[in-house]
């Protein structure tokens, strides 16, 4: 963080009393008693709790842990779906001192295998139906010393070769309900998630009760929530801690509806309970809101969410998208921003009053695909390559730095990730975007994909666009190679159509971009080619491509 | 606090991060830097500042009061309205480390010269109008090196024996705007309040930048704001900070209305801005938005306030209030709970939605009494002369006990006020209610009003007001005094009507009394006097009465 703090005159406030997130559940089972919580089974039956009822079931959930043995500091991996019993380990884990350990059930054995033994887990909870996944990495995991498996069933009806099992539900039957939860220090950890980037390992951010808490207080702050609201819990519980929600909504005191298990297959159905359980808040992805979107579409009757928001993250929601769910539903699709890193909120889009007023409907919803503005806390700054802040002129990409109290300050034990932190605590989110006089922020690249030119940047995402939008374009990728005198230009790869073939020049293309482009942002050539490389994915393998024209400047 | 924080697992995040206040409005300068911030002078006429515009003057108060000499710790009064200059004061003090001392511009010149050398105040900002205050405690303030005038006016113009004198819009004329803002330690104090007990000379309070920080996060969660809306800054900003909300608009980004110098004979008009400016939220005591409602009644047209809500405190707002303001104007009172101890949020009358659904409108506006349910965040509770929690029954009264992260932990160099707080870290309100058990709590007496029987409480407002609801009584007023077997017991002392007097019997009032109280709670005596003895002020002086009667029960 640069200098140390200044100490100042003391204070009389009670600034040893630390904030630990189990608090948060403990005071809203005594002011929301009653708030319901929602939970979605595998075969679509839904079982109700109260905020109560909850809070009864971590308090034995915490002494349980104890019992079985997991002490302060212990790592205490879950697999499981957005269930009941992953909320209660949301706040038994952490409050007993352990460290809640969010498992991606999505990441190969490989990955998964790492996280667990970079972790040091002690335990793992797994949901029954997830039991193959826990089995497949089991043979790597040395530090594990149980699993405990999340079922409503008999352990004897459970199938596995994980060893040795405990039962969930047994556990807490048997556990006591009192508990004096430790007061525990602050900066200690809550819980952590690994980040899983294209390259390299998974990287682990450990986050302190503090972080979290002033994190859900953040979204407390933002999200526009009330007692009266119903969140629905969309976003996994293992990403970024459920983006935060599991503690917001309880410090809120709204209504929590637990989607459960869901089929990859049939995302479409997970918009059922939006109508039957009220829900007026979500959070997730476009890739959940498109089928969803789909389902709701093909229903007689279209559900009336008129003033339901739903937060979304991960990609850009495109404008048909958010047109057509207001359009059909009423419903709002609210853009937000953060990473893994950031817990995650850094921007959240809201429309300010006075561009209520001064913006056309069609300008308002150009807006509404920005990442939005920086909610009050963060420090968030946009750079170019020298780490100098540009002007907000929602015109200058530069890079993304993040810095603040939920913000991560390093990666767990993980040597050479230094280089993603600034010297004065930012975190380099990777990101390029530009931010504009009001503070939105529009996400354009990935830093890595910005071709460096005589100290500006080119953006590569903006150039492939528009070289595809020419009607002679079949496919096109563009990426920065090295240049002797500029560090970097643009080289632009362009598969005509079958049609155009051999009529296609270098010029139609260079002038078709300068309508759009700097002339000192043209690529000097382009080159034609009959396929562009790609990865295992289908995406443009742009390191093939680094290579292969690595000495086209030279 | 009790036991020591326990140290857990290290976590990754950026905990070193200080939460710094002047930071809120630095980001909310840049997230929502065409807010409008209005300031209304004594003529009427009306300031209109962006929020960048007024942090552009807080970065050059900043540096200004370096100039002239202020440094981190070094505490600086500020004597005024609720005027921009307060608000900037707010920032920009405690921005480069000093500490905001508020002064209660009602306090006696006596009370006034204790707060001032009690803080040890190095310089003290005052408003042209309130010179003449200043000047009545100059005498005695002997750490004072400087008086900064806050005026429109040229010095030239201000006649005052204060010395030496500044002009404050001078300071920031010629101050740079670039600033560097310290960055200090959380527990450093932001600011200070003086108690003002009807008992002793005042007691500081001095809030860490920590614990206001977070307070205005819980305003942020809990009062259900947004940019969208226009804050009115009634309550005093020398009273607990303003109750907040100099912090938590900026934080939430919402449009912030300052009514400056208002005529006690006239706060009537204090309402010509609800309408004027569009006000959707204001804060602020009964005792203010009565003459309002009064000055609101008698306008040909009545505003339209729907949804706009008045936070009110301080004293229990009167049904009829709350009933004339909603039906007059639709705009809704909003009780809620707390004291300069507790900077001070702790409880909020909101409306659970399942209680929207099973209570009577007649049991709603009953509810709409109390103080409110704690917001998340503290922890809260109910004790009997044992510190033993009692029933939330909304029956047992018993004294109100808070401790929380924006709660105080002592009194500043108050030797003898230990006893004001338990050994687990709570602050002893001195107010006595009950809570039910939906969380709300009503206040009921002050602690010292209620009398020990017994081992159970009695409370002698109720009692008191209890028999003088009987027909022949024309004054009564009820105490505790010294009982050999059961600690203390209730003595009645009534004032007959001139008609009743006597004919009324002892019996009369007890059977009166006996169909509100429990048999042992009945007062073994009543006495019939022609006078109940009162202080200078009016009020019944239980002093006199338990020191004339205190051997009634010997």
């Amino acid at each position: 963080m640069g200098s140390k703090p200044i100490i100042g005159f003391p204070a009389t406030s009670q600034d040893n009393y630390q904030l630990n997130v189990t608090s948060i559940l403990r005071h809203a089972a005594k002011s929301f008693g009653r708030q319901e919580v929602v939970s979605i089974r595998p075969d679509g039956t839904k079982l109700r709790f109260t905020y109560k009822e909850i809070y009864s079931r971590v308090k034995r959930l915490g002494n349980a842990l104890t019992t079985i043995g997991a002490e302060v500091g212990d790592r205490i991996g879950v697999l499981d779906w957005n269930s009941h019993r992953h909320l209660e380990a949301y706040y038994g884990i952490p409050g007993i001192g352990s460290v809640l350990l969010l498992l991606n059930i999505r990441l190969t054995p490989q990955d998964l295998g790492y996280v667990v033994n970079h972790a040091e887990a002690k335990y793992i909870m797994v949901d029954e139906t997830l039991i193959p996944i826990a089995e497949a990495i089991a043979g790597q995991c040395e530090t594990v010393k149980g699993y405990i498996i999340l079922t409503d069933k008999d352990l004897s009806e459970i199938n596995t070769t994980l060893s040795p099992i405990y039962s969930y539900e047994k556990l807490l039957e048997t556990a006591d309900e009192n508990i004096k939860w430790p007061i525990m220090d602050e900066k200690s950890a809550y819980g952590a998630c690994y980040t899983t980037g294209t390259t390299g390992r998974p990287k682990g951010v450990y986050y302190s009760h503090r972080d979290v808490y002033l994190h859900a207080m953040t979204i407390g702050t933002n999200a526009e929530m009330t007692s009266s609201d119903c969140f629905y819990q969309l976003v996994p519980m293992f990403h970024a801690l459920g983006w935060g929600m599991p503690q917001a909504t309880f410090l809120i005191g709204a209504k929590y509806v637990l989607p459960g298990m869901y089929n990859i297959a049939d995302l479409g159905s997970l918009a059922e309970p939006l109508v039957s359980e009220g829900v007026t808040v979500t959070a997730g992805a476009p890739a959940l809101f498109m089928p969803m979107l789909e389902y709701i579409r093909k229903l007689d009757k279209k559900p009336d969410l008129t003033g339901a928001r739903f937060l979304s993250g991960a990609s850009e929601p495109s404008l048909s998208l958010m047109k057509d769910y207001y359009n059909l539903t009423g419903a709002e699709i609210v853009h937000a921003y953060g990473a893994t890193e950031t817990t995650p909120l850094v921007t959240i889009n809201k429309l300010k009053p006075w561009l209520e007023k001064e913006l056309s409907d069609d300008e308002k919803w150009d807006l509404k695909r920005k990442q939005g503005y920086p909610v009050v806390g963060l420090d968030v700054k946009i750079v170019d390559h020298e780490d100098k802040e540009l002007p907000l002129d929602g015109k200058s990409p530069g890079e993304i730095l993040i810095r603040g109290p939920w913000v991560t300050a390093t990666y767990y034990n993980s040597p050479g990730s230094e280089t993603q932190f600034t010297e004065d605590g930012y975190w380099r989110s990777g990101d390029a975007g530009t931010m504009d006089k009001e503070g939105y922020i529009k996400i354009t690249d990935r830093v890595k994909d910005l071709i460096k030119s005589g100290g500006e940047w080119i953006s590569s995402v903006d150039m492939e666009n528009e070289t595809m939008a020419h009607p002679g374009v079949l496919e096109a990728a563009v990426t920065g190679v090295a240049h002797p005198k500029w560090e970097e230009r643009p080289v632009v790869l362009v598969v005509p159509r079958e049609v155009d073939k051999g009529k296609l020049t270098i010029e139609d293309i260079i002038n078709h971009l300068a309508k759009k482009f700097a002339k000192w942002q043209l690529p000097d050539t382009v080159v034609f080619v009959d396929a562009i490389p790609k990865t295992s994915v289908g995406k443009f393998d742009k390191k093939v491509i680094r290579e292969q024209y690595r000495d086209i400047y030279q």
